[in-house]
């Protein structure tokens, strides 16, 4: 179990499946060895303000605040939107009154010459938690989707025509001018385990991993580079990335997943329910493992770390 | 009569007792007649966001809900800010959750290359109000109070520190960068009444009458130019115009309003309680009338707006 002990542990993160990992990893590993390089494609401006939802669910689920549905702030009320829909403006994205606090806090750091990542530092202090949590880039870096309905934003896409379009393409027109954040390249070339969270292979960890100096730490990495499933009996546990993986022609399962991340990984971890897989994941040349990998209650997200930090042990001890 | 009808109404305008005045004058004129040209003098960033307390207190009397105090929106709740206090922020500046919608919209529009003035326009429309109210000027112009503790933001002054510090001077330290925002020169050149609110001379109308364009077009101004006192039995009705009076040695009292505006002003209103200042203003080289102008509640600003329009068109005709 030594293998374990005193590593430094960076994980490359979306929202939700990144969220209810990173929160079950803090519950058997200190936290402050522990790195969440966060996927900033998703960031809209909503009435001026800077809006990061894969940032804010990574602090809302480690502060156990989130909502029910993985984001915003638990019990929330929303008298602003309420107004806001009052004066003739759209309603199509939801943001709450307790959520609008940690806007604001962002805004005003943005707006007086901060970076996102003093803004992300800002708010991680705010809610006392203990990892780190830095935004894989601070230069504006937005994914568009390519539909069958045209060029759309992430949001407008996700939330506003809730997934429904057909994807052809991804689209991150600023990637050649974009740098990683400070702290990015340190977190992947330093960590003993580099995570890809359970989160969407092209809209979460794709907008990481394609910022070229990210790509390249990776491959530098001297990290055991292990991949988590988003995908469990053929499904996505959260958002679009089942209907993704069919629509641009993968196996919507943890092994077209897998193929997707099989040049950037040494071990792949999927779910028990999928153990019929195992002989085609055989076929990889990567390792590959299952476990149980279900996280949805706060329960089952430390015993799904505490699986996963047992498979890493015991593949590694195999592998000296 | 016929002296009112169909005339063009321009107000120089503060918050609370600018914002009534204008209520009432709504109510028995064309209020696509009326403009009120509005300070922008206590203008703040919170938390990045641009707010205008008297433009707001305008639009949110004239729409009929403002706050108790005369600031703010009724029945609002705070939810945002009890969560920006647990994340430990400084609470001294109130902003409750339907009031947050205002500065939300203004933020979005400043935001993608509007101007105040248009931001403003959109707020007035939103509220469904039918006269104009455009900011005094888009440029930045705070101001600032000289004070014993030292100079401070209108708002730290008045907001944070109560208005208890000694006034000793006003500095508006942008004030020869700063240009009329559109409309504001040919709304007091076109004007037939130019009033100048029941406000405070200090920090809401001289903010407005120092820029260099905007006093010159007073002086050329063929309305009649009124000014109404906002002291009443040698009391500043709301805010802090009679501790300033009293500092910077003026006497606290209609009589102190009047010689303040005694160069740039025809005829000066004030209040009936303080008929016995009738030889003192007698003495100065404007014309003085004097009238009911409490305006507690709405009803009486609808009487005091037909008072003054009698003591002006009683002073028309005898002009004439």
């Amino acid at each position: 179990m030594d293998s374990w002990q005193n590593k430094k542990i960076t994980v490359l993160a979306g929202g939700v499946g990144a969220a209810r990992f990173l929160y079950g990893l803090q519950y058997i590993h200190p936290p402050d060895l522990i790195t969440a390089v966060c996927n900033v494609g998703d960031d809209l401006s909503w009435n001026g303000l800077h809006v990061c939802p894969d940032i804010d669910t990574l602090i809302y689920t480690l502060a156990e605040v989130e909502g029910d549905f993985g984001w915003g702030i638990q019990n929330d009320s929303h008298q602003t939107l309420d107004e806001l829909e009052t004066l003739g403006e759209e309603r199509w994205f939801q943001i709450g009154n307790k959520d609008l606090a940690t806007h604001l806090i962002r805004n005003r750091i943005l707006q007086t010459g901060g970076t996102l990542s003093d803004a992300t530092q800002a708010l991680v202090e705010a809610r006392n938690i203990k990892s780190r949590i830095i935004p894989a880039t601070n230069d504006p870096h937005p994914t568009f989707v390519v539909t069958n309905e045209g060029r759309l934003s992430f949001q407008q896409y996700f939330v506003e025509r809730r997934g429904e379009p057909q994807v052809s393409e991804f689209d991150f027109p600023n990637i050649d001018q974009v740098s990683a954040a400070p702290g990015v390249i340190e977190a992947i070339k330093n960590a003993d385990y580099l995570f890809f969270a359970p989160s969407n292979p092209f809209v979460s960890i794709d907008p990481i991993i394609q910022i070229p100096t990210v790509r390249d730490s990776i491959l530098e990495s001297k990290a055991l580079r292990v991949g988590i499933s988003p995908i469990v009996g053929g499904k996505a546990i959260k958002g679009p990335a089942g209907a993704m993986l069919e629509s641009l022609g993968h196996e919507v399962s943890a092994y077209g997943v897998a193929r997707i991340y099989e040049d950037l990984i040494d071990l792949f971890i999927y779910d028990e329910i999928d153990s019929k897989l195992v002989t085609k994941m055989e076929s990889l040349s990567i390792k590959t493992r299952y476990c149980d990998t279900m996280m949805l209650n706060r329960k089952s997200r430390v015993t799904v770390a505490a699986n996963i930090k047992e498979l890493i042990t015991s593949h590694t001890n195999e592998s000296t």
